[in-house]
């Protein structure tokens, strides 16, 4: 049973509340509080040898554990405010915890977000963040409202934090890989996205899990398919000196950790979408939703037959 | 350093939000998100072998997950409304997973608690639950309340819950050992006595670490001291035939994980308090707070030597 199944079978159970207006499944919650915003609430844990190496940076754990609560925002359109944190700690090592939270403060102050409670455990190292925002009541983002015809973008580009790990794994010192290592280690929550794309856009999804299988649960979640034009992948100037080619196109499709934003955006509001977000990080428009169901990948306009194979915690570990 | 020490070093900041109205280091934070009612949230985990036995039936640890974390609703006096979980999970057994989110979902509906995302991750068996609820804008409880003068109060039997833990432990089985037990291993999170007391209380907290090590809590955020009087804790019926008397009046005094409220009221609130709470669980006045610091603890109008022994997770593991 994998992740999917587990959380489907165990956990998703129609709530009886009427302020639950989006629950499990998706990249937050919704919940209705007041009359004029909702609040978005999702929870994330990264674990040692897991989620990153054993023996990464102290500071780099504190802005990973945080920053992928944050991009779950961004996957909402959603402006993040408050966090809660449950830490677990082999030790309690005091160099460690002044880099870690000086790591999880500095992304925390960049984008206004408190720190408003937490709980300590001793355990193997585990760190728990929730996180809570806030979005209109007119729109936020969620997997299941593309249809066929949306243009598919991605932003930043994609496989460069896969790369970067592989570096790391690998010991490929070099400047290329220092800059793909510093993807993989520090990722950069695309907040200010999510809020300028959050009224043009009929889905999203941050990439955790990998391009093509993110892209899936948009798919399954919206009823539709999704052809990707493998030519317009954005192309990483750091990856081809370090891996070769096929490598490089698989780490773009499969890799994980990117934490950039997949959206799907209508025809009619491409125009407005490209001016929402001129003056932010680069989005390339790779494809189409499309009738159906899966993600078909396209190279010189003939399919390509593809393994989609993203990361399951309870298929794998690394 | 101790778990207190620690968040107190590196995490408790003066936050820039005004909308954090009461932040780390009490039951819950207060957050200010319309203009009738505060979002109250908190954040608990618990670890196989460090707060419940290996081997404890998966229902009833679905039960403590949550329990732990309504009980940090009651002691701010808000109603709980909504659950995250991150789950950490050993391997994907069906049979565990039935038996947890059976627990779970048996006490969020008596609650009327609706689970609204979650995380899973393959580790150590550890569950972390963070819970959002509500309070009225014209009063929460907080530790900080107490005033020389105030009554205190504790609900129910202290000392029960730990020595059902013990009665595990040392394997005592007997009926008096079976209502132990399951008040050790599904607590009754006193949520409606929270809702009761929040315009009457001066001061609450839930006791997990002891109720000597909890007073204190109140004491230092207070400003204040207490004065227990031994003679007037609650008497177990169950503990007797079991534990020798000095043994249950350290279970009493020092044991956790009872999720008892632990209260102070002023004088001129107690005919209130009394009413509001007469229909549910018994409330038990056991001292006074007195100016000065710490608590003391008086037997036949004597005060005596008493080690304050909470329980804390980077002192010991059990």
């Amino acid at each position: 049973m994998s992740e999917f199944d587990l959380i489907a079978k165990y956990f998703t159970r129609q709530s009886r509340r009427s302020d639950v207006l989006l629950g499990v499944g998706d990249d937050a919650a919704v919940l209705q509080v007041s009359a004029n915003r909702r609040l978005v609430a999702a929870v994330d844990t990264i674990v040692a040898g897991v989620h990153f190496p054993i023996g990464t940076d102290a500071a780099a754990i504190g802005h990973r554990a945080l920053a992928v609560n944050l991009s779950d925002m961004a996957a909402m359109g959603a402006e993040p405010s408050w966090i809660t944190l449950s830490l677990s700690l082999p030790s309690n090592d005091a160099q460690w915890l002044e880099g870690f939270s000086t790591g999880l403060f500095a992304l925390a102050d960049r984008y206004n977000v408190a720190l408003v409670g937490g709980d300590t455990v001793r355990g193997p190292l585990s760190i728990t963040i929730q996180v809570m925002g806030w979005v209109e009541t007119d729109r936020w983002l969620t997997r299941g409202g593309a249809k066929p015809g949306d243009a598919i973008f991605i932003s930043g580009i994609p496989g460069e934090a896969a790369a970067g790990l592989a570096a790391i794994q690998r010991s490929l010192p070099s400047a290329a890989s220092e800059l793909l290592t510093q993807r993989f280690l520090l990722p950069e929550p695309r907040v200010l996205l999510g809020r300028a794309i959050r009224s043009h856009a009929s889905a999203a999804i941050d990439v955790s899990d990998g391009l093509l299988a993110d892209l899936a649960h948009i798919c399954s979640m919206s009823g539709c398919g999704a052809n990707i034009e493998l030519e317009s992948l954005p192309q990483s100037h750091a990856m081809p000196g370090l891996f070769a080619a096929q490598e490089c196109e698989q780490l773009a499709l499969c890799g994980g950790d990117d934490y950039e934003l997949l959206f799907t955006v209508p025809s009619e509001r491409i125009v407005a979408v490209k001016a929402a977000i001129a003056a932010g990080v680069r989005c390339t428009p790779i494809g189409l939703m499309v009738e159906g169901s899966g993600v078909t990948c396209y190279r010189a306009g003939h399919a390509v037959p593809m393994t989609v194979r993203g990361y399951d915690h309870f298929a794998e570990l690394r």
